[in-house]
């Protein structure tokens, strides 16, 4: 809980432009650490499930689910109720089902939740992640996911030789994007934080990390804008393929 | 910035269902504390500026800005980032015209931020506050919004004599659902939590006030589920004129 003591910093806000590629220096990081739900895993793919369960809503659900569990993380984060991913994310599910008025039994509950420790990658993610590891950076995974979602997760995948550390906030019963949060990975890492890159698909949580200190790739998928924290992300990618070439530009 | 110091607290979850009216003592309440922001006014009474500036955009830039309005306070809150209200909702403003590629200039931006010092109350709001005020509870507002937005929003409603003491966040740099902004009410009104009714349409809100230890009441205008944070409003009612009824209930 050392996080809940930091002081609130008075910081000018930083420049809301990502700044130019030119301008950073990718060759001083020493690891890149991913968010995992929304970045490489994609949590909608899940919208087949819940449309064979609930014919013409599983587009709905798959969206409301994903907006309560993250709503239910910075919530209960301020309120000082931490619960584990697991159980927010199960949170989420009832609470969206009730909403849209379906039915949700114990079966169905176990099928859904057991679909959540099977998403699929985005379909980039393997071969930008092995010419990665080629490049000797060390690689993580920094998620609100908890040890029992996470590890699951990760080898149904097929990533498990390719991710080096899985990081969870679970150590610290806080969520993103507080700073203690971002912490832990440079002390799991051993890695000062102005040498980690870190890389999300979820603007807000760039701007965490980016708050936080770390270099910051917001993979942009949606062609959404960038949100309005005071902390922009350095660089912004349209997919996880580009990173690779972008780490290996010359300094200029 | 005492209420970063709290521990976090791992308390069983509270009963999931609001407990049945003849439970609670209404009569012991000294004070009222209501929300402002969706339970006495309302954000989307800007629909109509929204609409006539940006024809068939009205309701879906509301909504948006609403809702990253909501999702900047708790984003900013974890990540020690506090802006004030005023520049938050700005914040959300720019978002929404950006995600929805609609022009904000300076005489837009300033007219809509004008016009949320001029929401509109919900229809029932004057005169369950009068019939309130004359049962001698304490009146009072705990607030997202700073000073210098309550201040005008509750004298351009005509809701000045009726309303004691406006309380804002801004005192703490913390935005709800955070333990001590509940608290500030407590320090505020001298009244200890176990004798403060908090009323608010925003459920979370209400569930953050129940875990810091109010008496709930939550308006559920919308007919939504109860959302699942482990801590759910002691009463569900419909809109704000059930609550002089529901004060004079004798107890049981």
């Amino acid at each position: 809980m050392d996080d809940m003591r930091d002081p609130v910093v008075y910081t000018p806000p930083m420049p809301s432009k990502p700044t130019a590629r030119s301008m950073v220096r990718p060759r001083s990081l020493r690891a890149l650490v991913f968010d995992a739900y929304g970045t490489l895993f994609d949590v909608h793919s899940l919208v087949e499930l819940c449309e064979q369960i609930w014919p013409g809503k599983g587009a709905a659900l798959s969206q409301l689910w994903r907006a309560k569990q993250l709503e239910y993380t910075w919530q209960r984060s301020l309120m000082r109720r931490y619960e584990d991913f697991a159980r927010i994310t199960e949170a989420g599910l009832r609470y969206a089902c009730a909403a849209l008025g379906l039915q949700l039994d114990e079966e169905r509950r176990r099928a859904l939740m057991g679909a959540y420790l099977k998403l699929s990658t985005f379909p980039e993610v393997r071969g930008a992640l092995a010419a990665l590891k080629d490049s000797k950076l060390k690689l993580a995974i920094l998620s609100n996911g908890s040890p029992a979602m996470l590890r699951p997760l990760v080898a149904n995948a097929g990533l498990r030789g390719l991710m080096g550390t899985l990081i969870s906030v679970d150590q610290k019963k806080i969520y993103k994007p507080a700073p203690a949060v971002y912490r832990l990975a440079t002390q799991r890492l051993r890695v000062p934080k102005t040498a980690i890159g870190f890389v999300s698909s979820n603007c807000w949580d760039a701007c965490g990390a980016k708050s936080f200190g770390f270099r910051t790739f917001w993979i942009n998928r949606g062609g959404t804008p960038v949100d309005e924290l005071g902390a922009a992300p350095d660089h912004v990618i349209k997919s996880l393929d580009e990173l690779p070439g972008l780490l290996r530009r010359p300094v200029s």
